[in-house]
């Protein structure tokens, strides 16, 4: 992935996703976000079975999050990822949520992620998932 | 366990339960119930950890819920689960969920649970639950 | 809606609504139940946002379901939702959830559902209801 | 509430609250955060039901969340919040989740809140909130 490619998924608030206010709840945005994060990694061969295969977990470590608007039941969403930088030991995707509607940014996002092995031990970010994200 | 041995576990909504009616939604009664049942478990010593260890996993083959009462944010909730019945293949817990305030039952459910292995192929229930659970 | 006309809503598995074993979490089945009701009642006029507005809540007071399959991230699923039945004060949804590639049945559910007022008191299904389904 | 009053809920990890890596899942923690300052609103008199009589909302601004190492099924959790800091139009809680066995940080978050009238538009913190909060 060159750095600025921006990848997009599709969703739309369901029900159950609302809180008693009707919005959306905080912590859904971050479903959403795993969500846009999993079809980006999908879309590039790198479906969570096989990371799990390879031997190491990509483990979330900081999650800066602002909230802008709020989104409500049958809503439709874009969640647009974009890689924002990486060194050997970690990576930022900057994320985006929009209403497909009218574009108005609903949550905007820096996610910070690092690769351990099964013991839970800091490992470089491997080859196989460098090379599948051209990094 | 002897049949009808009860067992209680506590728990307090949390205001993310709940939807925009304001009540508990009703698929976290399910999570309720879950929870009720890990804790039975875990007190027979069989934490999911213990029996994914043995090869095995116990998969619920069937739910039939009553949704009596409304529960809110903030109510302090009881599950109250036994053992209704077993064969070498199955068991069904009954499961009530009340307040803890005047005993008012919220849903009561039966849940039926079968053992299968890594494979997914039906098994039954293990010798190592059964001893566990008395049957 | 006549008996037996059929409603379809497509979902895809997400990674969050996934449990320790890599399945799908059996109350999440619950959502996508009310997600297929929902899209239902939404391609009839019927927003939860109007049933709210006229004064009236649908609730569910019986859920029956048989989990015949497991699902896992990624599966892409279907929910197929028709009306099994209705008397003056309550009406059954009959719900099939199934795996697009190949049908497999993965879950089967009985929704048993009525109407209240805002005090929570039941009422007969309201006539705007019953038109929009063609009951 | 004096600047770093310090206030405690505790919780237990349930099952279905980890994902399939046997891991809390990232967004379940925002859960516990919300969990940790309803429970402290609850105990100064500031229930939800009673700041949303009073014709506001207070809604989630922004969260800066670390994650500091993983929560598994059964873990017992505190969460520990207290007030950083605030202005007429907004504050910040500092919270973070430790676990009870061994005082080990989980997460760290700075949750950023403010109030709107019920049409969304922002207002002050209510004189009733600074007063119950002591600010």
């Amino acid at each position: 992935m060159k750095d600025k490619e921006l990848f997009e998924a599709s969703l739309k608030v369901r029900s159950y996703e609302c809180d008693s206010y009707g919005h959306v709840n905080n912590a859904v945005y971050l479903n959403y976000l795993e969500y846009g994060r999993v079809e980006l990694l999908g879309e590039k061969g790198l479906s969570l079975e096989r990371i799990k295969k390879k031997g190491v977990f990509i483990v979330i470590r900081r999650v800066e999050i602002d909230y802008k608007a709020a989104a409500r039941e049958g809503d439709e969403l874009v969640v647009r990822t974009y890689l924002k930088g990486h060194t050997k030991m970690k990576g930022v995707f900057c994320q985006e949520i929009l209403k497909k509607s009218d574009h108005t940014v609903v949550a905007k996002a820096d996610v910070t992620w690092v690769f351990t092995n099964l013991n839970g031990r800091l490992v470089p970010i491997p080859e196989f998932f460098r090379d599948a994200l051209g990094l």
